[in-house]
């Protein structure tokens, strides 16, 4: 630290107070007390960017590691064949994304002043002269960078194992450089037009919509996004029998799908919690203990229990509905808590999460089986998960947000939950916002993957469906477990003639096949 | 921050002290400085606050990854038929553990005073009016959350393919709701009876037993409930030859096993160090840069050397005994170090943490040569690590516990290691925790098991256990790598004569069912 | 917090200012303001240690889980039949490492004052008084141990598939042991000959080498390391056919190939960034909001863009030269431009590290095709990727670096890159470090390399790396997918006269043999 501040001589002091009538050296007392204070000063507004910013980075972090997670959940419930595809589109995700979002992504949605519709300030656009001014330093761009490729994470779910990689390319850049970030302008930039924390007060019904972590700016964007690619394609080719029956085409590996699903989990506590940007913030005086690092704990508890509570319901749920207890089943039911609670987390008590949750859970169900009826075929379920859940989220912060909360996450008075007494302006600012996504969404996104369409661009041949992407187009198979018979990782290896030994293991094996 | 702290005129201060010697105007002077000072100190309360609040949140995301780490440590351990089984359980015992723990077990655990036996304070029954005081937020909750489902997690090792599910939720709520709760509040609560840290210093033996996180309180309460429940259960089918010969029923991942342990090594880092609960916090004056960080840092340090000791006398000693170079038994060695350093991690120097995983990589070896002998068939070597090494651990710190630590970490003079020169008296209270927690964990969850056991709850029938109990009880197999071989998926599936259609996938394979 | 700071009386300070014309009281009044000030400068120092060590704690976690990654991107890279011999020396370099970097490593690294080549104060060999001195904490020493077996994991994929596990004991203690921590403390320490942050700027050509967190030090120590390794033992068997065309010998799981690259790039935010070491400090008194939090940040932003931007490069450009979108060649891209933006991550602006990815991306197809024209192989890429695209990374430092940064980072008016305006030194002293380190690796492990090998100590017999080093060394393969066929996981287990039908996958398949 600044030695400055550790040196205050009593002797010295002394005689510079002793003296104090004097008008002389009263000023050097002075000069030499606001010299220590204004030091001091400095040091804790150092202090205070420092434990902000790292607050911050630590959580982008986890919100990169949901990417992983991501991939590994996606992953898991594709086929075997289409693995490769899945992992690639999710790690160019996070690689498009970061080029595009650091090039005019980041400038669009937060570049303030904006012109109404978008940001544009020029010192965003490729960080060319960042950071201008307090509230938005580099851990800012990376953690806004962490969200916005997760938004095409979830797209990528919906689409899966029947999409163009060119198409891919295409409309993942789309989302993430421009669909996203405008959403995120409107809801959370200060100067977004339905945004709660506008900075001129003139908030949308006197309340501006609360989306704090983004059900709404995030997943119901993927959701709705992958809803119109999954419409446009149409289901995977075997996915409903010729009597229309719905077959499961279950995907590869439940490991990879827990594991995915408990990384979500992990890096759901930087979504969340991290979404208040700052931790330290007292909230008041009469209860030092109490203040931001709380709200930030309270949204870590009201997270994990409404995904709690959405894995469980779904446990007992399934169990009822199809008689047998369902990891997969589970693993989603917990996201969709999570997704639903995403909204709300930082402005509901805990109790209320727990409702939150157990509802998504039955939305869950209740859009799966609208899905099937429809012969929707989404892998992931990601437009049912995030689509239904975001939207439930967004509906259950117009419910639910505590007076309390709302006050001190958004600063002064404002409306909050209907069922808590607090009128149902803030409802009707949530349900605009579900209103307007699900438009926004559709506008752009269902013209561009119906122009891809109709250009041959955007689903692959059924012959390729049919043997698999990662052989059609990636060079091969993800997985070769037996070793020296390279040649079976192909699976048309045993169709040719071959004439080596075949055994997997490296004992010769003549008795294997008789 | 707060502007307040930051404007300090020099020429107005002067004002004020140049005519101090009148009482109106030295007042306002007073109370310009005392307000500036106030100021100054309220935030650095905030900061506080904060930072210590950051420090243990993200300890406690770290130590949810743990979590993930037994997942998939489970899941690799067991054969492939049980995989989606042994994961599900891992899911649920962090979903159920969730709501059980908010609803009544943090409560039991945290909620003083207590009436000595178990903590019962309104305000933490589901965190009612929460929080109510210092020292006690919602971080802390999601942390001790994190630690309840640790202990959960342990227990399910020991009983995994062979446990009716039904059987596993009743036996993990009532661990995670009561009996873990109910012991936590002994060894940490500040009113347990055995507590190292009871406020009011009237200590079991002058000393209370030293488990700083948990060697006793988390894995051997986990351990020793496996042990009843294993025992209850019998061994799998085929663990014992009719010869009564031990056959190794491998595990069907050595990669998710290998994931498994990094996980949990890095949860570790949340689990030992984490336990401080805080970090900023000076211990010596004379030595500034010297504070509870420091400790925090070795910690770290002892704990990994630790592990990485035992890791390093397993691979040595099983080449000697099996004659190969085990990964397994490595990953396994290395967590029995880790096992039984959480008790001392915080009190003890490096060199002796050397010392701790040395030991416990015998322990481990010694017990799972015991069990070997007795047929007593634990899938995950839980009863025989985190019982056994947990319990090394708890003596390890009556032995080498060093006295400035000690004194550094629990305030005040007392007693620490025998072999440092402490006495007995610390060895003692760590003998009466593993005395108490066999004995607890034995009275409540043996006649448990037992009951469940006469109920025919417990074990699954024998041919669920030969088919696997992801086909009978979880809807399918975990994996399927050949994909237009969808049907091998089925372990019987080549077993021919089927008549439904077969094919999973879409594409025909008539020739395969021949 | 302490309560010493809280307390300011107004009415007792006004008394003791309002008659400090007496020397007593204004002696009192002094007292009590300076002892405020000083309570209040005592708990800044503490904040900001226990600020700064958080901060490098949770990168040294992170960093750490880069062995993770590092285990995980290895087992997916090699074959099925030597994922537990791989997986167990990325275990091991994590645990002989510790204890190797505990004992003497660390102390040869940074146990200033040196004797000008390598590090020998007491107080570092097994930490046996320390920490002795600020800025030199147990958190430095987990984070040094994290970075030191990162250089050991690297080498450990050159020679993978091939490589005693013995002769893999002795080189991985001597890298990590010594010739490791030597080149660490020629570059990083205080005293080191050609660190940019020697104390007393008696710097190198006035500049000392800026690798900030080891494209040399680390990549380039481990690739070269690797580099020799693999040169000695010769490419494995069936890697270039007779003809000497190349085989591709594919890993056999690509989902652990992206789970360890996402890892990994997790882990690089704490490898980038993290090294910093602290995080609380100010730059720029007329932008208060500008300080090392933001040279943090924006470390983390230009390791992102190059990773990226390498990745993409990489996804295009093999699309050209091989026909296919390869989520393999993307994931190595992706590191290899990490590898490179490491050296300069802190001191060049954002749009200066696309510029590093995309030639990072190029360096590595390069290295590529000069390893299969020379018939080297390197099953990991490491030696090309570490060693190729870290030397990159020093050049690219040398040309790029920003005055500013540069400035703000090492601190004082120093040469910076040679296209930014800053001259030829910082380039000279770059093109050094790439020799000296070439040099210095080449005299250490190569002559271990080939005295191993002489000894018959290196390289595995063919029969045994035909068959597979699990089955041969380490008690059994690795996976056993197929449950109800246990035996079939033993390879000899068929040789039994068993009647049932024994493929391992379901299908009969007699067509497989002829």
């Amino acid at each position: 630290m600044d030695t400055a501040t550790t040196t205050c001589s009593a002797v010295d002091l002394a005689a510079l107070l002793s003296s104090s009538s004097n008008s002389t050296s009263s000023l050097s007392a002075a000069t030499f007390l606001c010299s220590q204070i204004s030091n001091i000063s400095n040091k804790l507004s150092d202090t205070t960017f420092a434990v902000d910013n790292t607050y911050l980075l630590f959580s982008a972090y986890l919100v990169f590691a949901m990417q992983l997670g991501f991939a590994m959940l996606c992953a898991g419930s594709v086929r075997a064949k289409n693995t490769m595809n899945i992992m690639l589109t999710n790690v160019l995700d996070a690689a498009a994304g970061a080029i595009s979002y650091y090039l005019f992504g980041f400038a669009f949605a937060f570049g303030t002043p904006s012109n109404g519709f978008i940001g544009r300030h020029h010192s965003f656009f490729a960080l060319s002269s960042y950071p201008e001014r307090p509230g938005s330093d580099f851990s800012f761009f990376l953690y806004q960078w962490a969200f916005a490729i997760a938004a095409a994470g979830i797209t990528s779910g919906s689409i899966a194992e029947r999409t163009q990689f060119v198409a891919y390319l295409i409309y993942s850049t789309f989302l993430t450089g421009f669909v996203y970030p405008t959403v995120s302008h409107w809801f959370w930039s200060s100067d977004g037009w339905a945004s709660a924390s506008r900075s001129d007060n003139n908030l949308l019904f006197g309340s501006g919509a609360i989306d704090f972590a983004g059900s709404g700016v995030v997943h119901m964007v993927g959701g709705i996004a992958g809803l119109w690619g999954a419409l446009v394609e149409g289901p995977r080719i075997g996915r409903f029998d010729r009597s229309g029956r719905s077959v499961a085409l279950r995907g590869h590996s439940a490991s990879l799908v827990v594991l995915g699903t408990f990384l979500l989990w992990f890096g759901w506590y930087g979504f969340n919690p991290g979404s208040f940007l700052t931790i330290l913030k007292g909230y008041d005086k009469s209860r030092p203990y109490y203040g931001q690092w709380s709200a930030v704990g309270r949204t870590a508890v009201t997270t994990t229990l409404s995904g709690c509570t959405a894995a469980l319901t779904t446990l007992f749920s399934k169990r009822l509905l199809a008689g047998h207890w369902n990891v997969i089943d589970v693993c989603n039911g917990l996201l969709g808590g999570f997704a639903a609670i995403t909204s709300g987390c930082a402005v509901v008590e805990p109790w209320a999460a727990i409702v939150c949750g157990f509802v998504a859970s039955w939305v869950l169900i209740g859009f799966n089986l609208l899905a099937k009826k429809l012969k929707y075929d989404d892998p992931l379920e990601a437009a049912q998960l995030h689509g239904g859940c975001g939207a439930w989220g967004l509906i259950f912060t117009g419910l639910f947000a505590s007076k309390q909360y709302v006050n001190e996450v958004y600063s002064g008075d404002r409306p909050y939950g209907l069922l808590m007494g607090g009128g149902g302006k803030l409802l009707a600012a949530q349900i605009v916002q579900i209103i307007v996504i699900v438009g926004w969404v559709t506008v752009t996104m269902g013209p561009l993957f119906y122009g891809l369409h109709k250009m041959n661009l955007l689903r692959i041949s059924a012959e390729d469906e049919m043997a698999g992407m990662d052989m059609t187009r990636h060079g091969g198979f993800a997985y070769a477990y037996n070793d020296e018979d390279d040649v079976s990782t192909k699976p048309w290896g045993h169709m040719a003639g071959r004439v080596e030994p075949t055994s997997r293991s490296s004992t010769p094996t003549p008795t294997l096949t008789v």
